[in-house]
């Protein structure tokens, strides 16, 4: 028997909720399909209401549509969040999100369960859109109440088929009446799967999260000649396809010589028109580039602009090149990281101290107070992916720092 | 006062009815996207049958929903038979295709103004689906009267919303009875833009057509890892769009390397999941390429499937190559070249010898009788685009080109 199953976490109660959720938008192969304010998402939102109010937390929904159920406090202090979102990727997983939001419902159930009182509140968040998969940026509405993004920009913010976020919002009847705003916290806490391969590798079930890497996202349309793919003679070609492979293998290539951390991937390129018989006239793809360091994306940037303008000067074309997002490196607060480390050690938890690649909602809450993050290991790196997995044994580790951490934050009464 | 129009075209009547047809799924920006069987193909489709039963042919449709109009000769002999298509591809020209079925409709108009009888019957005919835009392969319509493609393959093709290609054209009202099978021909004769640029840069009018380059398609799928942008480090990778952008500049390089007249294309290319912070699980893409001798084509596939392999083993990838089409070297008939050849000069026109980098309906054509092409000049070689231009008085000598052509080979009666 574990030592997290002696400090309260109930498994079977846990593992039942996360097939629960889980179920709203499955894929046949396992994963996931359950984008942000589509009609999966609405079910998954109605369920966890639901069982929010079963839990006793006064449940309230604000102006991006993010949820949020308080538990009350002992003293009139700032709440202890825990926070995650339930979107997902097309053709995710069951992990990704859902489960941190689950940890913090079960942490809240265990403290029921053991009848704890705690001085601060501690609040059950559920923020809209993390993932930009349907509408972007990520992580749009932890942004909206951070500042950092306008409420009417990312109202009028539209999916591929030209939806307002705004009026999904309405449609699914998740765009409430509370500002979406900075509000006084004790803590941001967030359970999240790692997304990378560290942890198992090492054979640890929790990761104690120092900070998030900084992020730069640029958006790059490439303006060739569309022309007939048959008798049009190579020496007058001007493919913008062929300068997007160039480019393709040229953001690699950026990862490899600057080593280190650095990440960098094109996940979105489409061409048009896009048909076997004509030489693409246009492409537009994306470049998401990551690394712990500020200064290492700086130089990052400046080597993508030097490949871009290298392609599209070879095939003579034209391109707009648009570095649209960034987010600096987010150091976590040493009093939350260490209360996580405390945590992880009562629960007997094998654990090291990780970097975030991945951009989370607890990036932005970072900045309205102090937050941390809590990681548990995802079975060969893998997420984003119908493969997406992760053992119960370390789901109930995690918890059992998440239940511990945010006892000791929120403070026993 | 040019050769031409002492022979009788008329120039006015033929612009009218360019601009006419021109006007049904005209684009702002000049061009035409009328994709084979739907609203616009149909409305085009109707207005054809209109103006050919006003020129007194005996109109029929055939299970492919090819449209014949018959004007009879004074013979009981096969017909020549000028045909061309009307469909485009999307944000296509309003000459290609379009300008074959015109001039050969003017033909026939003319051979009335001049009260001038045949021997053989002259028939002219628009080919269902010539592009391969909406119904995959292109010719699919010819291909099935010589016999090359399956009538049953042929209608149980779908387009990319799933559509069958029987249903949309029984839809449109097009899904005609009469077999669409090989049927004897004095000659084929087809006019079509050059879609290439000698012809303008040498200053001529008419390009009389050799024969088709050989074509090849192939279709490859890339099985990579969907993973997560940020926390998969670069050394797990295996993205299938970073194999892809190789196999897009190797293709390219295989045309370098081979030289001549070879080139090739990746014209279609599809990521999965498609998301800015996902690595591409899958992509598939099309390869394009073509040249007048077989043994070249031969020697491109091999180096194709060496540069796959290379790309897919270094990244660490599955993949699946398809080659599933090829249509070998047409020549055409050496009478209908010199009969094309001898209208060209009597019309007083500027002509050279040509071989056609795009497939044409002729292609298929020539396995069912004699045939041969007629080519005017594409400004800037441009095609499959919505700058496509040729000039009236280019159009002018190609049109009374066909009609004297045509006299030839159908015989004074």
């Amino acid at each position: 028997m574990s030592a997290s199953r002696s400090i309260g976490i109930d498994r079977a109660r846990l593992e039942a909720s996360i097939h629960e959720l889980g179920a709203i938008g499955a894929t046949p192969r396992g994963g996931l399909t359950r984008l942000a304010l589509t009609d999966d998402d609405k079910r998954g939102r109605d369920l966890m209401v639901r069982w929010m109010r079963e839990a006793g937390l006064r449940v309230s929904v604000d102006q991006m549509g993010n949820i949020f159920g308080e538990r009350a406090g002992t003293a009139a202090l700032p709440p202890v969040m825990i926070g995650s979102h339930i979107d997902s990727v097309p053709t995710g997983g069951k992990y990704d999100g859902q489960l941190g939001v689950l940890c913090g419902l079960e942490t809240i159930r265990a403290l029921d369960t053991h009848r704890v009182r705690t001085r601060h509140p501690v609040t059950l968040a559920i923020f809209t859109n993390e993932e930009g998969a349907r509408f972007q940026p990520a992580m749009l509405a932890s942004g909206v109440m951070a500042g950092k993004i306008a409420l009417e920009d990312a109202y009028n913010t539209r999916d591929k088929d030209g939806l307002r976020l705004v009026d999904e919002l309405e449609r699914i009847g998740y765009l409430g009446s509370e500002p979406c705003i900075p509000r006084p916290l004790r803590a941001y806490l967030e359970l999240h799967i790692e997304q990378g391969p560290f942890l198992e590798e090492e054979g640890l079930s929790v990761g104690v999260v120092d900070g998030i890497v900084a992020i730069s996202w640029s958006r790059l349309t490439l303006h060739g000649v569309q022309d007939h793919a048959g008798p049009t003679p190579m020496r007058i070609r001007r493919d913008a396809l062929v300068a997007a492979a160039e480019i393709v293998t040229g953001v690699r290539t950026i990862a490899r010589e600057l080593g280190g951390d650095l990440v960098t991937t094109v996940g979105n390129l489409v061409v048009q028109p896009n048909i076997p018989n004509a030489i693409p006239g246009r492409v537009t793809m994306s470049i998401d580039m990551r690394d712990p360091r500020d200064a290492t994306l700086d130089v990052a940037r400046r080597c993508l602009e030097a490949v871009v303008k290298a392609a599209c000067e070879r095939e003579g074309i034209r391109w707009e090149l648009e570095h649209y997002w960034r987010v600096p490196y987010t150091p976590f607060a040493p009093d939350v990281v260490d209360a996580v480390e405390r945590a992880a050690n009562a629960a007997g938890t094998r654990f090291r101290h990780i970097i975030s690649g991945a951009g989370h909602d607890a990036q932005y809450m970072a900045a309205i107070g102090p937050a941390g993050m809590i990681f548990v290991p995802s079975r060969d790196g893998r997420s984003h992916c119908e493969e997406e997995f992760t053992p119960m044994d370390d789901i109930e580790h995690g918890a059992a720092t998440l239940f511990l951490a945010v006892m000791d934050l929120a403070g026993r009464a």
